[in-house]
């Protein structure tokens, strides 16, 4: 990574516009406006912004942030692999963005210049190099953005992306004395009602399979419609289901129509997730993946168990 | 600490035989098994005890661990503050522990010696500085059982107790190769399918008081009978009030006999648990604490969610 040319580039260049992407999580914001703050301590005008309205979970990564007035000379991309992720109210910016921080091995270089690390846990660990390289000082808000960026995107070091520069991150970072044990109960302990109905709403219709090797929830459309959340908020429930000592494959079915279902399917070591949904015309990693299926609900479940019957004789096979 | 006479006390003592707690969680079995390897490579002869049989849930900790024979010469114990926390089976080395290696703040400093570190996240981080300090090559199984211990007694890195030095610790540890993700996936995210019974069972009788400021779950006898779980595996039941989303005191109610109930309570930055214990002269921590109270179910609850209003008026009126 060339950080003498990234901060030549800062340095060069004013009236920044940052982006960050649609249906935003901790990285891309976290990198926003910790990048956002770092320009305007350099003296540069800079604004965040995303294709919906910053959510109110992440307030404490805005706190004292206002809008500048300037007109826009400079397009900055955060933590966005591809152009697509911009959302439609970004999509103007597509194909005029000067610079792109990412740490997505699948990023599509669409940027004129693009600052990469695909080892890199979160995009907000790529500017934390950067800015240590540099001997950049941050203040405790910016050290509070990019440690909640780390910490979403790693799952609060918890997940196979965590790395040792990650961990080495947040030590220097919480040296800023900033309140990572409240941030941490909000990004990951803190639930809404409706949020926790729904999940014992699906944990207690869960249905057990195989000696309980199999789990599989259902999200249908009558569930959704009287949870009376926002469907942003049904993100993670695919987790559930293999949250169950024992289980190799979770499942979860979402309605989509009403003979169309979308699923979710997470899977322990023993079993290959990607090649478990390309049986349904699908794909994804190796732990997680997803395709979709026709047909009513029953019909479906059917499908489901008589391929997860097959997957497991093969593994007893020996396959 | 005097790391040099710690290592001299290792090299001229052997038959070690090290104590862990009782109900042992990750840092004592983690702790003591990592010592009880190092000081095998060192040449002398170990064992770890404890007062139960090592739970089947921190198995991977005690991989290829084999009790050796010998007469023991040299007691130590490992994250044990206090003698009583040896269990039944392990109090007869109480008057004659010559070393203990802890954290805690309230160590009663029962041992011949005793190096502590009060600041210190986890026991096992007392050992891996000793360890690092000395230049003690580790295996990745000793590593796999540092890293565990550090990681369970943060919460995965989320609490308040987390140092700067345990995150440098777990970027050290995590270099030899240890299969991190499994190990927390492991300790964090797996439940048995009655524990998630239990769980749902509470949560779908969560009741709400004050505008949803206070929540209240109920452990009855009947509920932990059906259950068909050990009483070890209700730990942790009482985070689960207040995980709710402007909760800012969560109570759980267990039965101890008919017209006897134990509370947990748990609050956030606005409530102090101990003070609100101390009604009914009960203690504990800031943010949890504990109490008994007698009557029916209906009359413990009525006589809390009276003192729970008087509580949000004083804060309301600024007390």
């Amino acid at each position: 990574m060339d950080f003498v040319k990234l901060r030549h580039f800062f340095e060069t260049h004013d009236n920044f516009l940052i982006l960050t992407h649609k249906s935003p999580d901790g990285d891309t914001l976290g990198s926003g406006f910790a990048l956002c703050g770092v320009l305007r301590d350099m003296g540069k005008k800079a604004n965040v912004v995303n294709n919906e309205n910053f959510p109110v979970r992440y307030n404490f990564l805005y706190d004292g942030y206002y809008v500048q007035e300037f007109e826009v000379e400079t397009v900055v991309a955060v933590d966005i692999a591809d152009t697509v992720l911009l959302g439609q109210r970004l999509m103007k910016y597509a194909d005029n963005i000067d610079l792109c921080i990412d740490h997505h091995v699948s990023n599509k270089r669409y940027a004129k210049m693009t600052v990469l690390d695909p080892d890199a846990s979160a995009a907000a660990l790529v500017l934390y190099e950067f800015f240590k390289s540099q001997d950049i000082k941050l203040s405790a808000q910016q050290a509070r953005c990019l440690y909640t960026a780390i910490a979403t995107d790693t799952g609060c070091f918890k997940f196979e992306n965590t790395t040792p520069a990650a961990h080495m991150a947040a030590a220097e970072l919480m040296r800023y004395n900033i309140d990572f044990p409240q941030i941490n109960r909000k990004m990951f302990d803190i639930k809404s009602k409706e949020r926790l109905n729904v999940e014992q709403m699906v944990i207690s219709q869960m249905e057990y399979f195989f000696d309980d090797k199999c789990t599989i929830i259902c999200l249908t459309s009558e569930i959704m419609k009287a949870s009376g959340i926002e469907p942003a908020e049904f993100d993670g429930l695919a987790s559930i289901p293999l949250c169950v000592e024992g289980v190799v494959i979770g499942i979860t079915i979402k309605q989509r129509e009403e003979k169309l279902f979308k699923l979710s399917v997470r899977t322990t070591e023993e079993v290959d997730a990607s090649a478990f949904c390309k049986n349904f015309g699908g794909g994804g990693h190796i732990r997680a993946a997803g395709c979709e299926l026709c047909g009513s609900l029953e019909e479906v479940k059917q499908q489901i168990i008589e391929a997860v019957g097959r997957l497991l004789e093969d593994i007893n096979s020996g396959k």
